[in-house]
């Protein structure tokens, strides 16, 4: 076992379980370090398993150092199942029902499936230094890219083009992958939080939202730039200082143990004492790690406090339907003394205009 | 309701269901048009309801007309069961069972649930004119951008960027974006079916396996071509050409309602005859449609028959450990009177070569 099996492992009494069988993807990567697509991974208190197949037996070994690796053939949950020890077993409760209906079907005599929720997300939560360095990387893999594009963002360019160019500069910069769909999103389009993709061309006086992000060794960045091309109006510039200062006023309230809703409500009351409080529509910010969303959660209905070690996005808003929006976003390590801003290097705006 | 939607409901009859929960994000937008991230669909015999959130009001209203749209806000699990009626309700088996267990115990009077495998799957299988139009475009993307690429495949370029060059290129000719994580395995990469990316350059004598598609309109495309790298070796070239032979051999075997299992048969004979048994290790091929991999699926076990309208892949590799690999991947459709080859206009290798 390695120490974050051994970790989880140790944990099983306090959830009254024998084993737990780990079948999201992240979690596995997290545990074991394997990268493959498909894998499953039974923890219990002396032995962790993991479970693949064929095409990914060298693999396995050589990301894997330390645990058992077991190769099936054809039958997955009987191969599954017969690593389970009489008990209660663990499964996490975002398995399929169809998987959860073959295994319970096949379980041995004395066993129990029991359904856990975020057993490894927590441990998640928690980032080490490897970890970060990680991060770290994936942040620089997409601050070169932007750096690169931003120059690009002027009018007559499409929103096609720019998320292209983004992409294919952050791969060259070093990354695995863009961490998840670039979102370009101009003019009318940036009222948008979810936009997608489309063909129009970037104009004079536009707002251009750019969501974007970098993977590195499985870890991701997330970053939202906001790039005005002049002329823009006074109604625009001054959504951008109210969202601009909104960061601010989160970032200022950030401390070991702070609750992640008032860190929310001090930007989302900035933005209700400047009169946007109808359009900063979504949550302030999320964790970001192996997944690009993932916890803590800060929004006005979190319960959790923010702790040293975590990673997280603050991304306030103001989207006006059908007229224009501003987005955001940064990345922040809570450590025990502070914060560190990670997306500090990351160009708020084209100095050469 | 829609075309799609009625055929469904047409079906719920003989399933033994009052109605049908629709959870896979690739169906719901097969039965209704909606291409955005989270919904829900419930249909019944007269009427289908997309069930989402206030994100996607604008956009479940634009592209889904003729169905009813209901938008919750905060009580996704509640909103779902006042749409049940009494009687049995069938849900995709690929639903978590934390969503089935939730649904569980909020279910109506008279109210029952029970698992439905591969309901929305079995209609996609026979593509319409429309989707096969859509399929066309992804295949043109993929074909303008890999025919840009071909010429830089050559000694000294890294597999990163080769991967890179060719995403950006198929994004600009018009797609979506790539339809998978792009493969290019290069020398000995070449051997594993499922490489990932590396920072490994291009060599002399190597052999190049690009495995990549595009997206159009949530369709896609898949081709795989082996690049040779002058000078290949006697071993490397025989590889190409019996694989290449063994594309042929699949073709010919195709005619409407023939077995898939016969179809495999065919290019895997031919392997084994050349010598190739124990390396070629996977199926031959698999349906393409609004998934990179759908029905149907053309393997040694596969049961099902092939019919007009299906669209699929057959691509037979060889694999050498350690030393390399090749794999050819080409799109059929399945006519009423043989089959068209859709990636024809793919080029195999660099004329200018």
């Amino acid at each position: 076992m390695n120490s974050r099996t051994s970790k989880l492992a140790s944990r099983l009494d306090k959830m009254a379980l024998v084993c737990l069988l780990v079948t999201r993807m992240e979690n596995i990567r997290y545990l074991t370090g394997f990268s493959g697509s498909s894998a499953f991974l039974v923890v219990a208190p002396s032995k962790a398993v993991l479970v693949t197949d064929g095409r990914y037996s060298e693999q396995a070994a050589a990301e894997c150092p330390g645990l058992d690796i077991s190769i099936y053939t054809g039958d997955l949950v009987g191969t599954i199942s017969d690593l389970l020890p009489g008990g209660t077993t663990g499964f996490e409760s975002t398995l399929s029902f169809d998987f959860y209906s073959r295994l319970s079907e096949g379980l041995p005599e004395h066993s129990l499936l029991k359904p856990v929720e975020g057993a490894v997300e927590e441990l998640r939560t928690f980032k080490e230094p490897g970890e970060i360095e990680l991060i770290r990387r994936a942040v620089c893999f997409a601050e070169e890219g932007f750096n690169q594009v931003l120059p690009l963002i002027k009018a007559g360019i499409s929103e096609r083009k720019l998320a292209a160019e983004l992409d294919y500069r952050m791969v060259l910069a070093g990354a695995d992958a863009p961490a998840f769909e670039t979102i370009v999103a101009s003019g009318p389009n940036s009222s948008k939080p979810h936009a997608g993709i489309t063909d129009r061309v970037v104009q004079e006086g536009d707002l251009v939202v750019v969501d974007f992000g970098a993977e590195a060794g499985g870890y991701r960045s997330d970053t939202t730039r906001t790039i005005k091309v002049p002329p823009t109006s006074n109604r625009e510039n001054e959504a951008y200082l109210a969202v601009d200062q909104a960061v601010k006023r989160a970032l200022e309230s950030i401390r070991p143990g702070v609750e992640a809703s008032s860190v929310d409500k001090a930007a989302r009351n900035y933005l209700q004492e400047k009169g946007y409080g109808e359009n900063f529509t979504h949550s302030l910010g999320h964790g970001v790690g192996l997944e690009a969303h993932e916890r803590p959660n800060l929004s006005p209905r979190s319960v959790e406090t923010l702790e040293p070690g975590t990673v997280f996005t603050i991304e306030p808003g103001v989207y006006i339907p059908g007229s224009f929006g501003v987005r955001i976003e940064e990345m922040v390590l809570l450590t025990e003394s502070g914060h560190e801003l990670l997306t500090g290097g990351i160009p708020h705006q084209n100095d050469e205009r």
